[in-house]
């Protein structure tokens, strides 16, 4: 029995609840502390208990130490369960008496990361920064996007973080555009991340091909936002002052910052620390800056790396050079 | 305005809903008619109309012909609603009085495919016999298993349907294993799925490696199997029926069939119908067969293909040719 699965244990107790259901695939992951690759729903009674399907048994007992059921019914789940999570879909709803919403205690004990976990992200993080390392930035987008993928994939990245990222020209105004079948020109923006075991990575660049003054003045404005925010990184600083650090920094700017400053990352791409809430940085978070302008039918520049926060100050994650114009 | 969205309108005057909330991706990129690739929610008052968050307008504004709004909270998107979707998280439900369940509907919608879906759902098929075509059965299960997901994403699948299964060996028997770096040899198991603009496909190939009889022995009964649920489908026949024909035909080997025959694929690759209900099939729906056979701790064999359903048969959408032993 790890760590986690202890310390959910006692909460319980604390809380009185006997019975708890955990359907949400990266909470699943986070006590079994490895990616289980189909369907399962975890139930906290005494002990905690994997239920999956009939067809994934000899696949689960393999995986976990936590024992193995198999999965009958949402009645059989369900019956006498107190402790739910917050995503619980309604449907759910009929099986239930009372409940008692468990999950924000699961968020806040995976806000702060343990060793295993940082061990995984770092992973995370050097298998992206290899995926992009060698591109050739004069290709097409999907192109580039499929390399990038397929080095992801072979260095052992279960699948993209999220739908990666690669676009350029005035497409790189639009923060989420895809890629298309287009050929690379004038500016490039690279967003991509890895699924290691579960624990995502998260890095964006900016590549400017056409050596445009008005690209290189904003790329410069961006690049220093991000070593604004650096120089403030450190455990007991929140995000809303960050935030405000960049934000007046851009100055005229600031309207074209039209996203958050950056946001926790760990078996989710984006969770808690959320900056749009308001945290305190803590020792073992895990979080992006990523400063970027946006102009309409123009361009776009955003930088992001990956970030442990340290008592006195972080440890990038991710390390692949950032380009200098 | 698109005949889903029309068909969806009409629903609601009837059940004198004033107005839906739409989170589930999948139905919000049925009605948008495309793939939607950031944070969204639809809703449907006398019209529908699209809420992004700030950064993703302009991409959202070129997407779609439905009204873009800009997100600012959960309280405006719920003020009000009536009909929401049974996947639906808990933690919504503070911003709810009364609710009707209108995903339902969907899904009842979304279960007969028209042509534009059908057009997609080709396409995601002929992306996926594409990326496995050409692979070396010989290579390593990650190698092999990134290099098919590097083939769909250059022909335009926006990422896998699942995750690829690429297995071998023992790991045959395990029908979710996922791949690692180990030598294929023996036996090879793939299964693999497209998305294009949404779409899903899946298919899945056996390759026997080592000639062993027993393999092939049972290679060509699932094969069989496949032929027979063939010989049965067409519009009028129900997913229970066709289940037990193959079941029945198994004979002794029937305990070692350890999941469905089959499952309805379109926005998601596991959708109505599903065969552990009982569906009485109906033209342009679209399904797979799959029968598979697993024996712990030896070897395991699938094959499966995507069906359209015609009136007086089938037409097959997955083309990859079958090995024959």
């Amino acid at each position: 029995m790890n760590r986690k699965i202890k310390k959910f244990l006692e909460y319980m107790e604390t809380e009185n609840i006997k019975k708890s259901v955990i359907l949400k695939k990266e909470n699943i992951n986070y006590f079994l502390e490895d990616y289980f690759p189909s369907f399962c729903v975890l139930v906290f009674e005494d002990k905690p208990y994997l239920y999956v399907g009939k067809l994934d048994k000899d696949l689960a007992e393999n995986y976990s130490n936590i024992e193995v059921k198999e999965f009958k019914s949402w009645k059989e789940i369900f019956k006498d369960a107190e402790g739910v999570e917050e995503s619980l879909p309604i449907r759910f709803l009929e099986h239930l008496n009372n409940y008692k919403i468990i999950s924000k205690k699961i968020e806040e004990l995976r806000l702060i990361k343990d060793k295993d976990e940082i061990k995984k992200i770092k992973k995370s993080a050097n298998i992206v920064d290899k995926a992009i390392k060698d591109i050739d930035t004069y290709d097409n987008e999907i192109n580039v996007c499929a390399k990038i993928e397929y080095n992801l994939k072979i260095n052992n990245s279960l699948k993209p973080a999220f739908d990666t990222i690669v676009i350029s020209d005035k497409k790189t105004s639009l923060p989420h555009a895809l890629p298309e079948n287009r050929t690379i020109k004038n500016i490039l923006l690279i967003d991509a991340g890895a699924n290691y075991r579960g624990y995502c990575s998260d890095i964006t660049r900016t590549y400017i091909l056409d050596n445009d003054k008005e690209k290189i003045k904003i790329y410069n404005i961006v690049y220093e936002a991000k070593l604004l925010a650096e120089d403030n990184l450190r455990e007991g600083v929140s995000t809303k002052d960050l935030e405000r650090i960049v934000r007046n920094f851009f100055g005229k700017y600031e309207k074209y910052f039209i996203h958050s400053l950056g946001h926790g990352v760990g078996l989710e791409v984006h969770e808690k620390p959320f900056f749009r809430e308001d945290y305190i940085l803590k020792e073992n978070m895990v979080i992006t800056i990523e400063p970027g302008l946006y102009f309409k039918n123009k361009f776009g520049v955003r930088i992001e790396d990956l970030y442990l926060i340290k008592k006195n100050g972080f440890k990038r994650l991710t390390s692949l050079p950032i380009p200098e114009y």
